[in-house]
């Protein structure tokens, strides 16, 4: 294939979006371990987990048997307004590396949350307002997710309330404005709105927050109030579930040109857009229909699955939520001050823990300094901007063309680019000013950390 | 039509992509009137050009006798990493608002640089180095024609030399950082890297820049410099050629469907995007084939086509440039402060002028707080955070569905949507804490400044 036959963005046409989400725990041999409530240490309910979340996002949750979930028509409408995401051939990229390696990313960057977010924000919505509720609660890092559910709950007419940590709040004041103009209430965590809140700024008069306490405010914001439920963008089996629509997508447009991809890598943080890519194509390998390589890009500042370990945790540092059995480095795990604020997650989702247990997947670490250098070259050949987490990918897919130019394989190398990176462009400022540091954990503090695992 | 039959997104083919840009000069029974040198006062030569802009350029810019003008290989090829664009039903927008009307947008904000800037900025940029020149200097104000242009050369390997007013430079911070992490070199401006802007700043030591200024040190820089030339965004005959894909590509979705429109709605400012976009439709208008409406929407605070005068007008506050007739609020009229950047030009495209004289396009002006009503709307229904400047387009539009709706027309209505806004994010912060003010110049103020206008 050259040039001419393959276009520089495949896109599918509208009907031939999938009209199915793919469950990849339906063809794992080895399912994922149960989720554990946090008391009785027994697995969780449907009827437990819908306090928590709508119940159709319950069951999903639990359901490991089912291969595909149909996507609602509402849905599959609203995708229709910023999907499918292009796949893209990286021509000057491999011009640009000299490598016979034949790069592809699927970009899930064009969009105004700027991430794969939207795909399970926008089905997390709905099943709310299927189920009639009032309105949802989250927490937010760096604010891609709650961008992302705020689209989608100005899209459904739901109240959304974001508990956004304080330091993002106020260094980040953009993307608090975004959300703002959806519509959403958005609130520096911690707050005096929850007792939860109260509590720590009691405490900690100073702090700046923290995802786990913003996530203790928003689950208690939702538990305190009629009609309301927590979501999450991340780490649970449902997003994963919504997130197939990449990997689906990805398949259908390779397919669609008889392209065998070798290698597919992704960012790992809680594992939804890497989880949602390599879906589908784990599911070929367990079946035996592929032996593609799959490979999670995690930063050494965070590296759970490559030097966590394998055990039932905490999903937060304030307890509250279910026990989960994944690669952690411990629920009390501080990463050193990172750019990418979506990958600085302690564990790692169920499933792709799971995957890369049972040797379907591989995964690595890259250092941050590394990682700009690989985003800065990326953005000057192939004209986007990447956000610092899908970055990761890109470091990785650049490494593996670049091994190609040493032996000479023509290999097809897959990456996906989860978002773009304009409101991160404090982060290229320290880059560009040469002011970008590396710290990588020590055994020790991954060790220190994991001693306050729960004892099951 | 219905839903199932038009998708939400009409993308072209590549190979369906125009081969050669739309001079709508060539068709224009009465031509743009010639450039002036500023000195002599007589029509500008190829060779005078020449010593400003590159030779290729220089040619463009005088020609108004080929209807079209082939776009080299190398610049399809850049197109191709980020057009075709989307035209997009607007079917979230139609059914929010409960009109008969169709609407449609044409959207340019999908590529880094977030705006239809790139597309002039390309090929700018390619024949600067086809001529062999070491690199380009610009001004910027809001920052997207900069953007673009650091993307373009770093592209094709060309020095990118930006003067950006002082003010921008330092409340937009993260534009700035964009077009370093492309390579391009930012300056403030005033500098004391230029005889003009040290004269600046002795003279009035506390200013915070302005576009007329940066112009001038973007031209001095050029002239002072072995192997540059100065380029600009906006405009000048050359810049609405090149833009004119975005027109050729909406039509060519327009006819692919078989949909003729009634209406098409552009925001003005220097008229790079209005003229791109309705060049070939007034082509058409001028040939006798459609009796299509075009409609130019500028901001009230500042008016050039409604409240302007058309007459020969320095296109820079520095008087260096070459004089253009014009439709303008004189080269010393200063808009009250906007959030649309982009929009804030005392002139207009000597081209958009000329359509607008004869009668071939309409104007209206809006205010400011109706066109971020408009914009968060859109926002809100079609998953789009616009641009500031894109937004004065979405609100004629939406008005004229209205009327539709009052009357039961079911009206075509396209508009452009120029780019996206998540670097307006200050702009949005000012309109959702309702702290937005709208100023319209008197009769008085746009008298005093024609009154300086040049006398022929």
């Amino acid at each position: 294939m050259n040039k001419q036959e393959i276009p520089y963005k495949i896109y599918l046409e509208e009907s031939e979006m999938p009209k199915a989400w793919y469950n990849v725990r339906a063809d794992m041999v080895n399912k994922p371990a149960p989720l554990l409530n946090p008391e009785t240490k027994k697995p969780m309910t449907e009827e437990e987990l819908s306090q928590i979340f709508c119940r159709e996002l319950a069951r999903q949750e639990l359901n490991d048997t089912d291969a595909w979930i149909e996507i609602p028509q509402e849905i599959r409408d609203f995708y229709r307004m910023y999907r499918p995401s292009p796949l893209v051939r990286a021509y000057c990229l491999e011009e640009k590396l000299q490598t016979p390696a034949k790069i592809y990313y699927k970009f899930e960057g064009n969009n105004t949350s700027g991430s794969h977010k939207l795909n399970s924000a926008i089905a997390q919505a709905y099943y709310a307002k299927q189920q009639g509720l009032k309105g949802v609660t989250t927490e937010t890092g760096a604010g891609q997710w709650g961008t992302a559910l705020s689209m989608a709950c100005s899209y459904f007419g739901l109240d959304c309330k974001v508990f956004m940590v304080k330091v993002s709040y106020e260094q980040k004041p953009f993307r608090r404005e975004v959300m703002r103009t959806y519509g959403a209430n958005v609130t520096p965590s911690p707050s005096d709105t929850t007792a939860v809140g109260r509590r720590i700024l009691e405490e900690f008069p100073g702090t700046t927050g923290s995802l786990g306490c913003a996530i203790s405010e928003a689950v208690e914001a939702a538990a305190s109030r009629e009609g309301y439920r927590y979501v999450l963008g991340s780490v649970m089996n449902q997003v994963l579930l919504h997130q197939s629509v990449i990997g689906l997508e990805t398949k259908a447009a390779l397919d669609k040109y008889d392209i065998k991809p070798d290698i597919i890598i992704g960012c790992a943080g809680g594992g939804s857009n890497l989880g949602g890519l390599v879906g589908p194509f784990a599911g070929q390998k367990i079946r035996g229909e592929s032996d593609v390589r799959l490979i999670a890009v995690e930063p050494a500042s965070c590296p759970s699955l490559t030097r966590g370990s394998y055990i039932y945790d905490f999903c937060d540092t304030g307890k509250v939520c279910p026990l989960q059995k994944m690669y952690t480095l411990g629920s009390g795990f501080i990463p050193s001050s990172s750019h990418a604020g979506g990958l600085r997650y302690h564990g790692m989702s169920s499933v792709v823990s799971q995957l890369y247990h049972d040797g379907l997947m591989e995964a690595v670490t890259v250092s941050q300094t590394e990682v700009f250098q690989a985003a800065v070259e990326f953005a000057r050949v192939e004209g986007i901007l990447p956000a610092p987490e899908s970055s990761h990918a890109i470091r990785v897919a650049m490494d593996e063309a670049m091994k190609c130019k040493e032996t000479g394989e023509e290999k097809t190398i897959v990456f996906g680019l989860t978002g773009t990176g304009y409101f991160d462009m404090f982060a290229y400022q320290r880059f560009n000013d040469g002011q970008m540091s590396d710290y990588i954990p020590t055994d020790e503090e991954i060790a220190q950390s994991l001693a306050k695992a729960p004892r099951l």
